[in-house]
């Protein structure tokens, strides 16, 4: 993806102050999601699906299996949009008006392309696990070639994008900053919770450094 | 939405038993979630966008700037599709295969129509801030007329929809179970931090109730 490249279907309009075009501030948001929501269209009707992500360069990594429909579209070449967002809190102004939401999020367009050779398949998989859960690849039980066979990995690349961030307090009009109302941000993250070992876990098997 | 609706283009075919279409289940992942995924086509070109929604019985509510394109294309009664996602673990089996993420998503489709009556569209702004913030509408000074006419609000009729929720456990295949590999799931959840007061705050507003 080039920094320059912007059209109009990545131009941002509203709230310009928000919006960034630089990659560093759209990879770091795409980086930071376990998550994405992919959009397609079937003829008319559109289609938006959540789904695990990874970054490579400047392509996106998706993949799932064979028959579904999400990567069916995605091999094709259909034109896509995948949007990641993180929500980071509420904005309580005075106002009604100037209440919003704290976030990040990129919006990004561009094409897929099934990766069929086996080594790159793997090697996917290997960029999906450090993306989760850095450190957990090396544990794992990889894939085998029946595994591999059922997967559908694509790579899609980034044509263009943008990102659009809302930090800090909320901006009340002036004529309401003397009035009696509380005002701030309330801050969100997704945050982890203890790991919860499954029940059949064999005896003597500690929790690895890269869940600590 | 009639319970029973169900077409090619909301039927899950793949994990099918991680599959709902019960209102009850669809409705509650909705409303558990600030943001949603609204995502529409211009020509072939499909588009994803993050948004604050409410629900108001069968309807999805969304507002904006009067200008936005999201608002505009919504209005146009275009069809879309909406998805709503809950990140709620990562599912760590022994094998690569089987790892996975624990989550609650809801994919539905209608088409929005633009709600132009005053008192409907404060009926909104207060249903938004109920769904954000239960408490606050009685706190927030309202909008004006002139804040009124510059926004935008949408009822989108929801026609269908599904639901797909994991939980629990991963599930290695039987080989793999005593293979000397930590297993379990990591739990995440959108946790408040504490909020943070605007710094201009008059002197003796405290933290509502409804913040605590």
């Amino acid at each position: 993806m080039p920094n320059s490249s912007k059209t109009d279907r990545s131009h941002i309009k509203r709230h310009s102050e928000r919006a960034h075009y630089d990659k560093e501030s759209i990879y770091k948001i795409i980086d930071e999601a376990f998550i994405c929501h992919v959009s397609f269209a079937l003829d008319d009707q559109p289609f938006v699906i959540p789904t695990i992500h990874a970054r490579s360069d400047d392509q996106i990594l998706l993949h799932g299996s064979k028959g579904s429909r999400l990567l069916q579209v995605v091999k094709s070449g259909a034109p896509l949009s995948i949007c990641v967002t993180h929500m980071d809190g509420l904005v309580l102004a005075r106002s009604a008006m100037h209440s919003s939401m704290n976030y990040r999020s990129v919006v990004l367009f561009g094409t897929g392309e099934e990766i069929t050779d086996n080594p790159k398949k793997l090697e996917a998989m290997e960029i999906f696990f450090e993306h989760l859960i850095p450190g957990r690849w090396r544990d794992v039980r990889h894939p085998n070639q029946k595994e591999l066979d059922m997967t559908a990995v694509v790579a899609v690349d980034i044509e263009e994008a943008s990102a659009k961030i809302r930090t800090g307090q909320p901006i009340d009009d002036e004529e309401d900053s003397s009035l009696p109302i509380w005002a701030g941000v309330v801050p969100f993250r997704l945050a982890a919770g203890e790991p919860e070992e499954e029940p059949g876990l064999n005896e003597g098997i500690t929790l690895p450094d890269y869940l600590l």
